[in-house]
């Protein structure tokens, strides 16, 4: 199911060239599971010795495969000795009770049988409808094929992750340490939920030596500066995960990155956030019914975190992303945003910027401003919009997608 | 401007018969300061006496007459001696800087005036376009034919003040204390903002006699359950302003009810709830785009307070709001809704109906849901979901509306 939808008008050229990473194999399969013409189930076997890092969703109704995640990168077993990690599109294996976990509990015994190891080196991630139980006898016979299958490029695996993205999405950087190694990731996601749709799931691989411990703390600082500032529609799904194997082929001669004092953990946490922020760009590129790739910006701030939250109250805003839908330079849904996000704030020292156009400064419209200009600005797909609050240093940058027609021909079209 | 809306399909079907309130009087002019044909300003003045209280806008950005009233209203001149309130439609008079507060000198100057009565016994209420300033001029000359106009009814009061609104709001309650006042009460909103378009305002009239802090008291509680359980589309504006003002023609042998003690202290809260409601209600009808008005009742939660908070969740969630206008059962949404809340909750012991039909309960789909019977609610144009959380006995409503292309063609079509 899921209609198919053209091509977003903001997707990238094409798939990024993106090379091999030692001790990684990926295999896809076209199971037929709920899409059919398209490989639909993915995984990926790494080698022993590979360490793990995860960040989940803050839902409260998590998904039984993120229950699953959650407790085996807890354990000794799961957290230091990760062998593979298996996805399949199309059925999020959310809100399905003991069924739900049962399905799971198939899945990783098939695998860990499979290859020789322990149910709990084996990480599951599904996406898609929620409240509908997997078919058990389907899934691991198609895992039967699954794991003989040949091992296959990022391009076919980024592909098998899909529900209703309209397009593949990688990104990599090489050389994020002295011995060279390199990073790559593939995620999913256009609309942070929906029932036969999609949800946001991120696979990171590095052949770098990382201890468990750093690999998470680099995890958690990369999601924060790009997973968790974009948004599509505000929501929140029940299965998102972002993991990060690396399997240590690669290995300096300071040995295993272990933390900061490290050498190469700057280059490595470079690489990762770079990584990280162009999935998350490509995400909301995919954004459901996007049109306009925005940037929105918030400086003078009280503190960082005031400015992600009035960055967000700007990002999140219906009416703003209607207005940026109709290339319409209403900066006064800009001030209601800021306005509402609760945040200190001041009216009179607020001053407001669509591109390079400054449209208020001082709580009233510049004297020099522009609409014309500024409808230049967003005429073009790609827009930033800058608010200055006037009240300290801090700052912080959101990217969003705009409101239009799309996103509700996509999400109230497709079942009635 | 303000394209012209056919008027919404969940309108009541006729505006209500309202009678005079006794020390109150109303008139209107169609004074072409942005709409042309029909009125667009209207002026309340009340009797020597009369109480005020008023509940304004969190925003910290708010508009000029914002500011104004706020600042009468804390003074010992404004909150005993109100005399009259002026509210013009299509311009908000918000981020105008000092030009903004030189306009509402102007006007409640001339007000003042006109009625012999110091400016700071009158209130000021603006709603339409953000960051153009008022034409003075023209503002106060419209305002020497308006002081002068004949006193008017309900239903042109009503219709003088809405922007976008497809349909003028009232409401009434009769008989709320013993000796017979009664509640009449004006709304207009149909976004909770938009340049061009519609903010919320609220005037209410009683001749009932209250004391200022009983009358604010009251007015306080009964938005808590009236305009605060309602949600558009999550933005607030610069501009919300509800009034309420007590003439003190109808005293009982009580006296002024002075507050919680006073035998017609619950029949008169009583009186001012419905109407609050009523007015509420009437706005998310009139909600842009709306063809279905739900309300998201949330039980079983740890307190009332968290059941608001995950019932305005599910209210402003956008694939929600989509599915809602799809008549789609699509109650996973309603699990991510819960979900991303952030308030105690619990998967497996959560319970969701649509209408009367029980979907799912102990956080797996219910063996006796026909998705038939929920969608046959879901035809209906009055919607109500539920949802028990399992953790407590904290419950709360909210009302919404669902989420359209009228609501895009509403915010992303009229200035392109």
């Amino acid at each position: 199911m899921g209609a198919t939808r053209a091509i977003s008008p903001l997707a990238p050229d094409g798939f990024p060239e993106l090379g091999a990473v030692p001790g990684v194999a990926t295999r896809t399969l076209a199971a037929g599971l709920r899409y059919h013409g398209r490989p639909d189930l993915f995984l990926a076997t790494v080698d022993a010795g590979t360490t793990v890092a995860g960040v989940f969703t803050n839902s409260a109704c998590p998904s039984a495969p993120v229950d699953w995640c959650r407790q085996i990168l807890g354990s000794p077993d799961g957290a230091q000795g990760a062998r593979a990690v298996l996805c399949n599109a199309g059925n999020a294996n959310a809100f399905t009770g003991a069924a739900g976990a049962a399905s799971v509990k198939a899945q990783v015994e098939t695998v860990g049988a499979w290859l020789g190891v322990a149910p709990t080196q084996v990480y599951v991630c599904s996406t898609g409808v929620i409240g509908e139980c997997l078919d058990d006898t389907a899934m691991v016979a198609a895992l039967d094929s699954l794991v003989t299958a040949e091992p296959g490029d990022w391009a076919t695996a980024a592909d098998a992750i899909r529900t209703t993205d309209t397009f593949a999405k990688g990104a990599g950087a090489s050389g994020v340490t002295s011995a060279g190694a390199s990073i790559v990731g593939i995620a999913k996601g256009s609309g942070m939920i929906a029932p036969n749709m999609a949800t946001m799931l991120g696979f990171v691989f590095t052949d770098a030596a990382v201890t468990g411990g750093a690999l998470q703390t680099a995890l958690v600082a990369a999601t924060a500066v790009g997973f968790n500032r974009t948004t599509v529609d505000s929501d929140t799904s029940t299965s998102d995960t972002v993991l990060l194997f690396a399997t240590g082929k690669t290995v300096g001669e300071a040995g295993p990155i272990d933390g900061p004092d490290h050498p190469d953990w700057v280059g490595f946490c470079s690489g990762l956030d770079a990584v990280c922020i162009d999935l998350a760009h490509q995400i909301v590129r995919d954004g459901e019914g996007a049109t306009k790739f925005i940037e929105v910006k918030v400086t003078g701030a009280s503190t960082d975190e005031s400015a992600e939250v009035v960055a967000r109250a700007i990002a999140d805003s219906p009416l703003v992303k209607t207005a940026m839908a109709a290339q319409d330079a209403n900066w006064g849904r800009i001030v209601m945003a800021v306005g509402k996000a609760g945040e200190p704030a001041d009216r009179d020292r607020l001053a407001i910027w669509i591109g390079d156009e400054l449209v208020a400064s001082n709580g009233v419209v510049d004297p020099g401003y522009s609409e014309d200009r500024a409808n230049e600005h967003l005429a073009q797909p790609d827009i930033v919009l800058r608010a200055d609050l006037g009240m300290g240093v801090g700052q912080a940058s959101v990217w969003t997608c705009d409101l239009t027609h799309g996103y509700i021909e996509i999400n109230a079209g497709y079942r009635s």
